[in-house]
């Protein structure tokens, strides 16, 4: 019987000139790569961090510590270059690109944003479906094409990243929704609400999710998700037609990660969590998904910013796999 | 009255496009770099990395899990370019510098390591100071030109590495004649013994510790330590005379950061702990120096594997502190 792919690739990592099992959390991420490559040498070298914005009806509830033309100003701010991910990207070595999935101002427009809008922001969900369930298609598309293209541009590492005033809302909405855990437990201070927006948030994401009984994940996902976190879940399930590793950070990220697992099952040998958000919520989250963070830097920004901050680490991770010498290559006594 | 240069640093960071605070980790980060550089405009743009070698008499007492000729043997690996910290740097752009400080077998010499032999390795520790205070001197001195030069050659960031078998065993006598903590506690499993042998390296330490009372920091260090961990602590000491930031990552690193800040109090203001080491007692460790870590992947291999793979998110930290928009910049709401 031939040695499968998972043992060699251990027999591999257990070879090298180091104490057995001394890298840690790096050992596991070099032996999903290998199993997601297919590969003994698998790579790490090209990176693609996509940002989705779009805007949220739900804002209307005062949800938010920012106002609502935030999600538009950043968008720009991306474009332009300043903002934390854009930084972060450039100096990781990671291609970044911008979409817009639909924004509250129709009109804007910016050089290098994909101009992809579903509708003007979606609809407020405390009164009803935040989209259609065509909408809902046509933003999961978006994901799954754009994960397609970098797949075949050879990039081998995908971060998705979004931009969205009040999406924490809509992400402690599909976790409740689709775990049954309370809407109370679900809701955090986002981006630094205090306990009355937090209160208001759990009201708002109760009554939203009290529509939600006996749905399917794709509907959960137009009920209460968002444009940006429908492009997230398209990358996500679209990763393992071609091999891709997507990274998973923060608490809007694994909504979507978690609505994907829900509509395609065992998507998620494909994706990696990089980053333990913040937001209280994210553990449980973390906890549906059976999933560790790689890191955890109190980071509650978005963005993918949790993905291309761990990025070098993943590399690294697979240039040990393919770089280290082994003890019989070394000449090193083992123990 | 003009405001404090670490004012203008937190409001600088304030500034920029992200919910206050929202950062974390890397925020302090950036805080802590600006300040040791006394400039609001910090860089982390070269970094060097040292990895001092040698051998430890205590190795005598059956202490470690492999033979003691893997130091030789990982120094020659390091010269080759197939070890983790090669791999790990070459990943990140960190220079590599080696130091030979003395190992048992005294004739080997390997292209590009910087031959600075104390002796023969140290002296069993159990029955006897490890160095004379002669020779703990002469290895504090190639630490700290080694990081003169460092400094001279534009160098912004530095990460102390190791190798040596049986060094943990020096660096829990350390913890433990330093602080006071019982030699159990100060002792673990290493790169990976069991039970009975972490009870004997308690009672090797125990008995070496014994003759530490009332000595000076300087003193412990030359009964308990090793040549690579006095080269660390001189890189340590002299990082503040340059405006060095220092990358500390586990076991024998912060072993090498509590004598350096016993020794000259109030130089950990330089230094950044960048990775929890898996030892046990290392938390006890960081505990003393009132610091903690940025990462933990569950590393217990050494090296400075843990500061190199930590470098990119110093840098990013920095990054953002100059590359950022500000609110006011990029015409974005604040909150």
């Amino acid at each position: 019987m031939s040695t499968s792919l998972r043992q060699q690739l251990q027999n591999k990592i257990d070879q090298k000139t180091k104490p057995l099992g001394s890298l840690g959390k790096l050992e596991q991420v070099a032996l999903q790569i290998g199993l997601i490559q297919q590969s003994l040498t698998p790579s790490a070298e090209n990176a693609k961090a996509f940002i989705f914005g779009a805007d949220h009806g739900v804002c209307d509830e005062g949800v938010s510590l920012f106002p609502q033309q935030v999600t538009s100003q950043m968008l720009a701010n991306f474009a332009a270059g300043g903002a934390a991910m854009n930084v972060f990207c450039r100096s990781n070595g990671i291609d970044l690109e911008l979409y817009n999935m639909g924004i509250v101002d129709t009109d804007a427009r910016w050089p290098g944003v994909h101009h992809c809008s579903v509708a003007a922001g979606t609809n407020n969900m405390r009164h009803g479906p935040a989209m259609t369930q065509t909408q809902c298609q046509q933003a999961l598309l978006v994901g799954r094409e754009a994960a397609q293209r970098a797949a075949a541009q050879g990039h081998q590492i995908i971060i998705i990243g979004e931009m969205g005033i009040g999406n924490t809302t809509a992400a402690s909405a599909l976790l409740s929704a689709l775990t049954g855990l309370d809407s109370k437990t679900a809701c955090g201070p986002g981006t630094g609400v205090g306990a009355d927006v937090i209160a208001l948030k759990a009201q708002v994401v109760a009554d939203a999710v009290s529509r939600c009984q006996g749905l399917s994940a794709a509907q959960i996902l137009a009920q209460v998700g968002g444009f940006e976190i429908a492009a997230m879940a398209g990358v996500l399930l679209e990763a393992k037609h071609h091999q891709l590793t997507v990274l998973v950070d923060g608490f809007i990220a694994s909504a979507a990660a978690l609505v994907a697992e829900y509509m395609e099952p065992n998507s998620k040998s494909n994706w990696l969590f990089s980053h333990a958000s913040a937001e209280p919520a994210h553990s449980a989250m973390l906890q549906a998904l059976d999933a560790e963070a790689l890191i955890d830097l109190k980071l509650r920004l978005g963005e993918g910013t949790g993905s291309a901050l761990a990025y070098p680490l993943v590399k690294c991770a697979v240039a040990m796999l393919n770089e280290m010498a082994s003890f019989a290559d070394a000449g090193v006594s083992s123990a």
